[in-house]
């Protein structure tokens, strides 16, 4: 019994005392049972540890629930090695590269040995899980010395481990067991495997052991596990809807956007709807930037080596990005552009800058390109090339808040006008541990942090901090979008950046006749137009806001008849930019009504007999049924409300 | 005497019949002394003859005047030589390279040995050519042996010639004389230097021998020369006002454009006023390219090596354009996109098609990339990167002339909305003894070359036909523009082509249930944006019709106690689309006004005491002055009528 007391700083700031080599779970007991019941892991002094480990001094304490993101890795993490042990139980002599959590759920990486195990198997592994959880097994920490370490795989024989040990540090190399499995692992786990109530395993690919193609192809076994049945249940659920959601999936049912072998993976061909989505998005966005004082600029797709070495973007991603372009005469090398900044820095050159003209803010809608692994590429969220709706503020150091406040009201704006009720701002800094992973002085880099912090503060965001999350050349701000779903999404991003003004030497003479160098704001508020539309199809499944539906209304003839009649209404919408076919197919009109709801077309009007006669039409909405029958001037002004509303709420 | 006669068929069709060996001139003074006179050359079956060489057989002839492209070629052609024959009189011991005639007059390029010749002789130069005009010396054609043209300049010591002759055959050689200038020429030339009445030499500069930088740099002489006096003199102030018209110097001083060495040369950054302008022109075309049933898609700025393979780019640009990019891993290899036909062929092909789909009609702004020699490169009008206002049609084979015929439309519809009323058309066909160019087999090549023909005609357009003057892959139809200045440019281009879609295994399923190959129209009514503006601000002098003008008003307070007034007036116009500004610098209103006609804005509102009293504002307008006052309201209307009156003439 130790007689020594530390003191404990709690999230609120209240301080407790508690006795030397308490722990997290010691801590939430004495605040309640239910509590402890609930606490996944300890945050110490920013470390996230096992809730069981032993505090030995005065420390900031956090105790890790569910509802934290790094409660909910731990628990994953945590069930990784609950599948390990499944498998070896199943499966003698199998051996294992690395188990990590990941953004939704946790994967293992298996060497089967000669065995071929598929997916038919996955559920006696599962049944093996709950199996094992039930034991509520601890999960033990045991520092070992590196010796031991090697010692203990060789025995097991497992190579992939002992790679793994190789490159640690004797003093750094602790070990995780829980039941009979033993694992080569940092921590930190859930006190024991009776935290896991329900696991899914959901699919088994293939992955090169640390990921080099020259390596053996390992088996890698995905699954997510929840503290509750019900919450499994519900995920499943969520997944289900969003396979119907998939983007890749509408896009091609709603002919917006295919992919060629032949042009390149990851290069996606925008199809007439979805160049006609992506024009709306564009406009709508430059009207709202106009008004908050952006002037577009058009700029090429290359650009010298030499511009990107004096950016800093050739040093950190040359080597991994496309390659320079070389010419057939006179030796020069040029490269796709991967950002726009340094062609928007060259233009705030071309003339000589007031303190008066500033701010200047060069918006456009650049495509950059950038380079990524075809293994990575997923439909419109990662591609090869995409479409930036990027800007660049250039300002006085004095203006910086201001005008990070402006920009956090306009994507704010946009995110309303789309739908889009539920998010956060991320505000990512510097790590000052690894500050040679960024370029600039210390000054600067405090000076733009602070002004970030203090705009999300005046406009009352909600907002989370993340330390190394910071760009290369400065602190940003990110949106972290919830959709539909609950999925989180990163879109917009501001970035205060004191780099490129620097290395691009702007300059703009003060009222003080000196020269000074102004500050740039980088800023995007769909981030990309790709993962924007991406984001947007999953949100609402695609059924588009009525403004940016690409096919917002059908005329449905019930028969060749009134096909003239069909022409006239038609005409009419056309006048007043109201976008869709006649189906004049040789089909009953209950096939037409069909394939359109398919088509998820927002409005069907149906023409016939009576409405000829009556010069009406009679409305179908899409997912809702009948609306009665109007006149087509009466449909367009009904049609119109819709759009104004939703663009001014 | 010879007692034979020939049968020459005149252009009119007219036959007549001279003696064997009569000439051109001959010809022309059976009809007139005063076509004699002006006569230049001789069309004899399609070929360029010197008006004085015999005609000894039965042909078609064809008399050239200074109206005739080749007759003032021709005209150049001699002045070239009289510059020559002058350089050697005042310089002796010159040597000669090449001579030619270009689009706008002649030059010859010299070594002049250890003496530097610069602009200040040019006068003597001029002085001492119309001298040797006056004489009316002949030129005097003479064919000579391959032996005795080397001796010939082996003795004067011309290694140049020596080295052009070197590539020539036996028989195929020619001299031409006049006065004591001998010359190695195929001709033809004008009968004597005494049509040659005025000349100027308008320019000297470096140029290596044959266009290799390893070669000697010769001294090029620009010069241009007419048969009147009068007609130098208009070209003289042509030129003069062409240099103030110049797109470059207007780009700039019009903050339209700028260029960066940094980011690359011909690479233009479109600051803000030029990005206006140019989306201006993009929705002017996008509404016009709506109603006729384009649909827009878009597409990367790269795409597969392999892509440019299939459509035959690749082969044929490949080794002189930009080189492939490679990929850091995967060993991919893509081109920056120097069309965007390949892309469009890959989107037509991601759904089985229909005969009933046909036709299909994409349309990009699509901006690509081709390489030029930096010494090509000519401000907007020769650069390295471009947006075409591209469009593909893909149609059956009995929908071509319909499609072109509505393309012809559209073209004609753009040039009268921006006031280009004098264009010419061009058809380019294959030249029939040079098959091997193109790609593509006779029976494609002969549809679509009369399908072009028959649209022409049926439009009634003004054409003129090229052999030789296809694309690789098709025929097609060119517009020339005149512009205010009587300049000649390509803008507009029509294509027909059925090889692409060989190439890319294009297919549609016809009424016969069989599949057919669809024919492909490229066509673009601008070109490309980037030239269209150049020639539209030189077209214009910077005066931009209303509608496209980036700056369309600026207001300008007397003092700053009326900047509230025309903030007032400011956001009338803004909410009516009306683009511009207030000037509210501590300026007389005298200096605002010069400034604004130095911008070339087209309406000044001036705002002062009387005006805010009356609620008016005093109109004065760009190079015309004051207008009288007006009610803000009244102004928009007024200046919406203009824009629709020039939008729907």
């Amino acid at each position: 019994m130790s007689d020594q007391l530390i003191n404990i700083t709690l999230p609120d700031g209240a301080v407790k005392q508690f006795e030397k080599g308490t722990t997290g779970l010691q801590i939430a007991l004495s605040i309640s049972e239910g509590l402890a019941r609930n606490v996944l892991a300890t945050k110490v002094n920013g470390e996230v540890w096992d809730a069981t480990r032993p505090i030995n001094q005065d420390a900031e304490v956090q105790l890790l629930t569910w509802n934290d993101k790094e409660g909910k890795s731990t628990f994953w993490h945590s069930s990784a090695h609950l599948l390990a042990e499944a498998l070896e139980a199943l499966y003698p002599g199998v051996k294992f590269g690395i188990g990590p959590s990941i953004e939704n759920g946790f994967y293992y990486d298996v060497d089967f040995g000669d065995k071929t195990v598929d997916g038919s198997e996955l559920e006696k592994v599962e049944a093996k899980m709950i199996e094992l959880a039930r034991q509520k097994n601890e999960y033990n920490r045991k520092e070992i010395s590196k010796k031991d370490a090697v010692n203990y795989f060789q025995k097991k024989g497992d190579e992939y481990k002992l790679e793994l040990i190789d490159g640690l540090n004797d003093g750094e190399i602790t070990f995780y067991q829980q039941g009979n499995f033993v694992d080569l692992c940092r921590g930190p786990h859930v006190p024991n495997t009776g935290f896991i109530k329900a696991v899914k395993l959901l699919n088994i690919a293939g992955a090169y052991w640390r990921g080099d193609e020259n390596n053996k192809m390992l088996t890698r076994i995905y699954g997510v596990s929840f503290p509750k049945a019900k919450e499994l249940k519900e995920h499943l659920q969520m997944l289900e809807e969003a396979k119907k959601r998939d983007h890749r999936k509408l896009g091609r049912e709603l002919e917006l956007f295919t992919f060629s072998e032949k042009v390149g993976m990851g290069l996606p061909l925008w199809l007439p709807k979805g160049a006609l989505l992506r024009e709306r998005l564009v406009s709508f966005l430059k009207k709202a930037q106009d008004k908050s004082g952006y002037q577009q600029v058009v700029t090429p797709h290359i650009g010298h080596k030499a511009l990107y070495e004096t950016s800093g973007h050739y040093e950190k991603y040359g080597k991994d990005s496309f390659q320079p372009i070389a010419t057939p005469h006179e030796g020069e090398e040029f490269l796709l552009k991967p950002m726009n900044c340094p062609h928007h820095c060259e233009i705030y050159k071309h003339k000589p800058r007031s303190y008066k003209d500033l701010p200047i803010r060069y918006a456009e809608f650049g495509t950059v390109y950038r380079y990524e692994q075809s293994g990575e590429l997923h439909g419109l969220t990662r591609v090869r090339g995409f479409t930036q709706d990027d800007a660049h503020i250039f300002c006085r150091p004095d203006q910086v808040k201001d005008e990070f406040v402006k920009v956090i009201d306009l994507v704010l704006y946009v995110f309303k006008a789309l739908g889009f009720e539920d998010y956060t701002a991320q505000i990512s800094l510097r790590d000052p541990e690894t500050k040679e992973k960024y370029i600039g002085g210390d000054e600067a880099w405090n000076k733009a942090e602070a002004a970030i912090i203090e705009a999300a503060e005046e406009k009352g965001l909600e907002t989370v901090t993340e330390l190394g999350e910071a760009a290369f050349y400065g602190p940003k701000l990110d949106f972290m979008v919830k959709d539909a779903l609950g999925r989180s999404w990163q879109l917009g991003t501001i970035q205060v950046d004191y780099q490129l003004p620097d290395r691009f030497q702007l300059e703009y003479v003060g009222s003080d006749n000196q020269k000074h160098r102004p500050v740039m704001i980088h800023r995007a508020p769909f981030g990309s137009l790709e993962r924007f539309v991406a984001v947007l199809i999953e949100h609402c499944a695609g059924n588009f806001p009525l403004w940016l539906s690409p096919e917002q209304i059908n005329i449905l003839p019930i028969s060749e008849k009134f096909i003239d009649y069909a022409n006239k209404v038609h005409q009419l919408l056309e006048e007043n930019d109201i976008v869709g076919n006649i189906d004049n197919r040789d089909e009953k009109i209950g096939r037409k009504i069909r394939d359109a709801e398919v088509k998820k077309v927002p409005f069907m009007l149906i023409v016939g007999e009576k409405e000829e006669q009556e010069g009406k039409v009679s409305i179908r909405k899409h997912g809702e049924g009948d609306l009665g029958s109007f006149t087509p001037e009466e449909f367009v002004k009904y049609f119109k409300n819709i759009i104004s509303e939703s663009l001014n709420k």
